[in-house]
C-alpha cells in the first residue's frame, strides 16, 4: 500500500515536520487585510497585476481562440490543466487531504472498535501531534488506507462532503475550499469564457477532489484527473450493485503519472498547463511539447505575508524545499515557462480579501 | 500479457473458429435492400419500429427531461453510456480492433524484421486463416502484444487512422465505420439533444476507439472508457515529451470493469445503459442501482438475414452462444430491462441501407 502515500505526493519529513507543527498555528499568524484595488471593468483577471505572467496568459488566449489568428486551436482541442494543491488552493502547511485523514481516523474506529487499542489509530486519537510526529512511514500508509478505502463510493462522497463543510485551516480558521486563489478562478473563468475545457490534474485522490470540485473551481466530476485506485463491485442484500474502494493503486497521477493521467482520461494534449511543482514538471513538459501555441505557468510561493513563501524564492536547498526545486525553476527559465510571483503578480490572493 | 487479451473480450473459441471462417465469408452472404419507410417529421427515432423498445426510450428521455416531471434528472447528471461492439456497431464474426492487429503484423514485421521468421508473426504473414485458427492464447497475446503497445500513442493514432480508412469488412465490403446501426444513431441524437452527455463504454482498446469515435458517433475521445493500459513519458533527441504505449493493463474495462471505469472515467452513475452482452450486464446493473428513472436496455442480435443471428435467439446452450446467454436474458426479464429485437424494433439497420 506504499503507492497510496506516495500516490498523494506525500514526503514523510515534510509530513512529519508539519503535524508537530501544527499545534502552534492555532491562531491567525498575521491579519488579512482587505486590499484596495479597482476593479477595471471587462477585465477577466482583475485579482492580477499587469506584468508579463498576466501579459501571457492574455496573448496565449489571443492567439489561439481569435479567429482569423494562425494560431488559433479547434474548439475541442482547448484544453487547460491544471494542478491543485499549491496552484488552485493552499498546500502548506499539509495538504487538505491529509488533513481529512487524521480527521477521519474515530469515524474509522466507530464502525471498527477494534482498532480503537492498535497504532497508530490509538496515537491519533489521542490528539497528541507530537506523538504523530513519530509515525513511521508504514504507520501513515495504514492511517491513509484505512480512511480512504474500504467504504462504498457513495459513503466515502458522504464523509468527504460533511468534512468539507466543516473542517477548518488552522491559520486562516476559514474552510479549506475558502483557500483558492482568486486569480487563479480569474483563469479558470477566462479560459471557459474563451472556450477552454478547463481540468484539475491532482496527484491528490481523484475521488476527494471530485467531491467539491463543481462547487469551488466550476469543474465538473469528469474533469477531475487524480490518483485513481480500483474499485470492486458488489450487492446488497437486496441485488443492488455498489462499488467498495479497493487499497489498490490505478495510477499514480504525479510526475511522469500527469500526462499518463491525462492521455488516459483527456485522450489529448493540453494547451495550456499550471503548475507549481516538481509533480507538475512533466505535465508542463508534455503540453509544451506540442505544436502551436502553448501556455506552460509555475506558481511561485513567495509570498509570506500573504500566504507562504517556500521553494527558490527562499534559496534553500533542493532537499529542504520540497516542491519547488531550484532545478524546476531552471528548466523554466530554460524552456520560457511563465512563472508566477504570488507576490508581485496577485493583487489578492483570496476571495475573502476584498470582503 | 494475458489481460490484454482477455480485456478485448476475446473467446479463444471464438476467435479461431472465426479466423477459420473468414476466407468463405468473401462475398456478400446476402443482398442489403434499400428499405422503404416512411420518415416521420420530426421524429428522431426515424429508424425505429413502433413498439416497446421505442417507447421505453421515448418514456425515458420525456420522464427525465420535461421540467416539471416528478423524475426529471438535472442536466449534469444525464449520462448514458453505450457498449460498442455488437452494441453500436457489427461485432461478428470478429471485433474490428482484432482485424487490425491481424492486418498490422506485416508493419509491425517492417519496423523489426526479425519478427519475420519467428512465430506467430510468420503464420499471420502468410495470411493462412486456418493455419492461424490454430493459433495458441499465447500466439494470439503476442501478436496483440506487438500491434497495440510498443509505439509512441501518436504513433498509434496514426496507424489506426490509416488503417480504419481502408480496411473492409468482409461480408459487406465497407469500411467498419460505416457497419455502425442507424437506430443506435438515433438514439445518440435523441439524448443529446436531450441534454445527455453520450459515452462509449467498450471492453475494447480505449485509444483505439478513440480515433474514430468522435467522426462516427459524434463522441469526444474524452467520452470513450475502454480497456486502458499504461503509457511511459520518454524524451526525443531535442528533448521534446512523448508517451509510449507499454503492454501493462491498467483496466480491464468488461464485467465488472464497466462500473469500475465509469466511475473512474465518468464520476457519475448512468441513466442509461446499452449493451449486447454479459460484459455489459455489471454496467447496467450498476446503473439500475441508482435512484429516480432508469434505463437499461440490452441489444438481441436475431436478424440473421440483415445482420446475425446469434444468443438465445438461437436457443444455443450458454457454452455456444458467447455474449447474450440465456441467463443474461432471465436477468433482463427479471430486472426489466427491455431487450431490443434487431429483427422486429429495427426498420433498418445500417445508414446505407436507405442508399
Amino acid at each position: 500500500m506504499k503507492p497510496i502515500l506516495s500516490s498523494l505526493g506525500i514526503n514523510r519529513r515534510t509530513l512529519l515536520s508539519a503535524l508537530a507543527v501544527l499545534p502552534t498555528v492555532s491562531g491567525p499568524l498575521l491579519t488579512v487585510h482587505a486590499r484596495a484595488q479597482t476593479v477595471v471593468p471587462g477585465d477577466a483577471l482583475a485579482s492580477w497585476n499587469d506584468g508579463p505572467a498576466k501579459q501571457a496568459i492574455i496573448d496565449f488566449v489571443q492567439a489561439t481562440t481569435v479567429q482569423g489568428s494562425p494560431k488559433c486551436v479547434a474548439p475541442e482541442d482547448r484544453i487547460a490543466t491544471f494542478d491543485q494543491d499549491g496552484t488552485l488552493w493552499v498546500e502548506h502547511p499539509m495538504y487538505s487531504q491529509v488533513m481529512y485523514c487524521l480527521d477521519h481516523v474515530p469515524a474509522v474506529v466507530t464502525k471498527k472498535p477494534e482498532l480503537k487499542n492498535v497504532e497508530p489509530f490509538k496515537t491519533v486519537l489521542t490528539g497528541n501531534r507530537e506523538a504523530m510526529a513519530k509515525f513511521t512511514m508504514r504507520d501513515l500508509e495504514t492511517i491513509l488506507a484505512a480512511t480512504l478505502t474500504g467504504m462504498s463510493v457513495d459513503d466515502f462522497n458522504a464523509e468527504v462532503e460533511k468534512w468539507i463543510e466543516t473542517a477548518k485551516d488552522p491559520r486562516w480558521k476559514r474552510p479549506y475550499t475558502e483557500l483558492v486563489y482568486q486569480p487563479m478562478l480569474d483563469v479558470l473563468h477566462y479560459l471557459r469564457d474563451s472556450g477552454y475545457k478547463t481540468y484539475i490534474v491532482t496527484g491528490g485522490g481523484q475521488d476527494f477532489v471530485r467531491v467539491y470540485s463543481e462547487r469551488v473551481y466550476g469543474i465538473p466530476p469528469e474533469q477531475v484527473v487524480g490518483t485513481m485506485g480500483g474499485t470492486k463491485l458488489g450487492y446488497d442484500k437486496e441485488g443492488k450493485a455498489f462499488l467498495t474502494k479497493e487499497p489498490k493503486l490505478l495510477l499514480n497521477d504525479d510526475h511522469a503519472g500527469k500526462p499518463e493521467g491525462i492521455h488516459m482520461m483527456i485522450g489529448r494534449r493540453p494547451h495550456a498547463a499550471f503548475g507549481n511543482s516538481v509533480g507538475d514538471q512533466q505535465m508542463l513538459e508534455w503540453t509544451g511539447a506540442g505544436d502551436g501555441a502553448r501556455l506552460m505557468m509555475l506558481l511561485l510561493h513567495d509570498d509570506a505575508k500573504r500566504e507562504y513563501a517556500y521553494g527558490p524564492a527562499q534559496g534553500l536547498p533542493d532537499s529542504k524545499v520540497g516542491t519547488f526545486t531550484p532545478a524546476l525553476y531552471d528548466e523554466a527559465k530554460k524552456k520560457s515557462w511563465t512563472v508566477i510571483s504570488m507576490k508581485n503578480d496577485w493583487k489578492r490572493i483570496f476571495t475573502f480579501d476584498e470582503r
